[in-house]
């Protein structure tokens, strides 16, 4: 499909990213030099999305070692302390530390390099088996109704949470690309508004038809029959099957399962976590809860107001009903058995 | 308790309301002079809830037979016309049309001046019948746990949609004069933000502490066990005992039940509609899409997205562990038992 990536090398040593904090009202380009920009651009969440959070990691250490060929661990630490809960973070950085100890110092950065860029393909290789493994899914809803398939998405995992494709996304992508009408229901993803703000913007680019709706609007849609499906990310799957994915993700897919809708989640392997025993073990990330007290800078609460802003929630693996990744589709059981293996 | 009210007579011939659209930033009183006053008002949510849209449109009538105490049918439904779902609505224009049908129009606008103090007065008298109603389902969790109660609760079901009070801030207020410790947590309650805007509001004027928490954070609050009791308020009771309220009720009951958490609906027993057989019969009301698509007047979503903007849900009977009312509290079989007396 070629759609354009959401990171590349800009110029041999500076990292080009879509700064997302701009859109969907600007289309910007935030170039990373350093270290500390990609630590900025990653905590601020110029990019963000756990499979091009792993990517972006992978670019900030090569600018790391371009700069300190020595101090890997430092490097790799403060890339790991930007965003807790993206277990991809952690693996991307695990991968590419353990390249580049195994690499002289002055081979690092041209290692460091071409392992940023190989592990962008990779993702892009990854979601569109992804999309692969999923297809089916809503091929066989239009093939027994006739009718556009109705998804029903959560926050932003498309591909601007990934280098292309994404992960949620990727099925209704492939579907769109056979001729398979899809239409989304977009959630807008209180509190930074991810699915206002990008996933409608990705699907307009292609060309695939949503409607914005609020968060509190799922339980409705469903009620009334509107979902065939509900199709979410995953920032980190437990090796128990329990998903923790952006806040909200649980009461969809608990709702899902009182209706009858088919709950999916899309995710790279790499997402699932074998040394996180279940769901209790996440750590969720709380971020300022000025993002929960102001919308679009505004107060909405009277001056004084305690709020608490989890980033992440967790979904039981009782309620998944199907699991999407680069290496297949499976259900719980397929899941466990092959984190067996 | 003596709270302030939320609408009265401001002079012999006008009514003042708090404009409920200015909080939590100003307290500003809203004066209404006419029916196109009144009617804009309730359409623009200067007041909101629907015990309060109820007492609201009986002043409303007042102000309409002042200027003409000939046309009861065109100012009623001019009033009705405003707020499609709220049952109490209705419920007050037909009390209010049918009593001054059998009055002379020379003595119009003084009962219906009066029967608004009436409805007014009798609002404050039922809400705090539904607190006592309420209250002992607080009480006892506190002497079982020894801890603060954790209330979570939905939109604003407080005094400010009530005259005083409130629905489902009944029993908290009750609890709260009994020396029970409650903290509560409010949901923002998107698009419109009443509980960031209100709730928190008034919780905090009343002295209870509360935390606010997006919408979507219901899921990981119940699962990790920060929640004893879910109250919320409800627009429409139908008689099989589904409950139209603010959308996103739904989500919280089915995940409630899910956790095994009881969800209990607060109303005035007039928001009971027999007529209305279930849920499915309920009209619900759909508000201009800008609500979606900006927040705090900056869109968030590209130019051109699609958005659907539905303001209530239905909440299936079998979901609601009990029913507080001015008539008593009530599981789903005696509600249905005491709709056959």
């Amino acid at each position: 499909m070629g759609r354009p990536r959401t990171i590349w090398w800009e110029t041999p040593d500076t990292v080009g990213v879509i700064d997302q904090t701009r859109l969907p009202h600007d289309h910007v380009v935030a170039e990373w030099r350093t270290l500390d920009d990609a630590c900025q651009g990653i905590s601020s969440m110029q990019v963000r999305g756990a499979p091009l959070i792993g990517v972006a990691a992978a670019h900030g250490m090569a600018l790391a070692v371009r700069a300190d060929p020595v101090d890997l661990d430092g490097a790799a630490g403060r890339l790991a302390a930007t965003r807790p809960t993206a277990v991809n973070l952690r693996w991307a950085l695990d991968r590419v530390t353990a390249v580049l100890a195994d690499t002289s110092p002055e081979e690092r950065w041209t290692v460091a390099h071409h392992l940023a860029t190989t592990m962008a393909d990779d993702d892009v290789a990854a979601c569109r088996r992804i999309g692969d493994a999923g297809v089916d899914l809503l091929a066989d809803v239009h093939a027994r109704t006739g009718r556009p398939v109705q998804v029903m998405t959560h926050c932003n995992a498309g591909r601007l949470a990934c280098v292309e494709w994404g992960t949620a996304t990727a099925p209704i992508y492939v579907a769109h690309e056979q001729g398979v009408p899809v239409h989304v229901w977009v959630s807008e993803t209180r509190p930074r508004n991810q699915g206002a703000a990008l996933t409608t913007w990705e699907l307009a680019e292609a060309g695939v038809p949503s409607t914005l709706v609020v968060d509190n609007a799922a339980g409705h849609l469903l009620r009334a029959g509107a979902v065939d499906l509900v199709l979410v990310g995953a920032d980190r799957i437990a090796a128990n099957g329990d998903v923790a994915n952006k806040v909200g993700t649980s009461l969809k897919a608990i709702a899902a399962r009182h209706h009858g809708v088919p709950f999916v989640v899309a995710a790279p392997w790499s997402t699932v976590d074998p040394a996180c025993p279940d769901g209790d073990a996440v750590p969720i990330e709380e971020r300022d809860t000025a993002e929960v007290l102001e919308l679009a800078g505004t107060p909405t609460a009277p001056p004084g107001t305690a709020a608490r802003n989890w980033a992440f929630d967790v979904t039981a693996a009782d309620l998944v009903d199907r699991y999407l990744t680069d290496v297949g589709a499976f259900d719980l059981d397929g899941l466990l058995g092959a984190l067996q293996r």
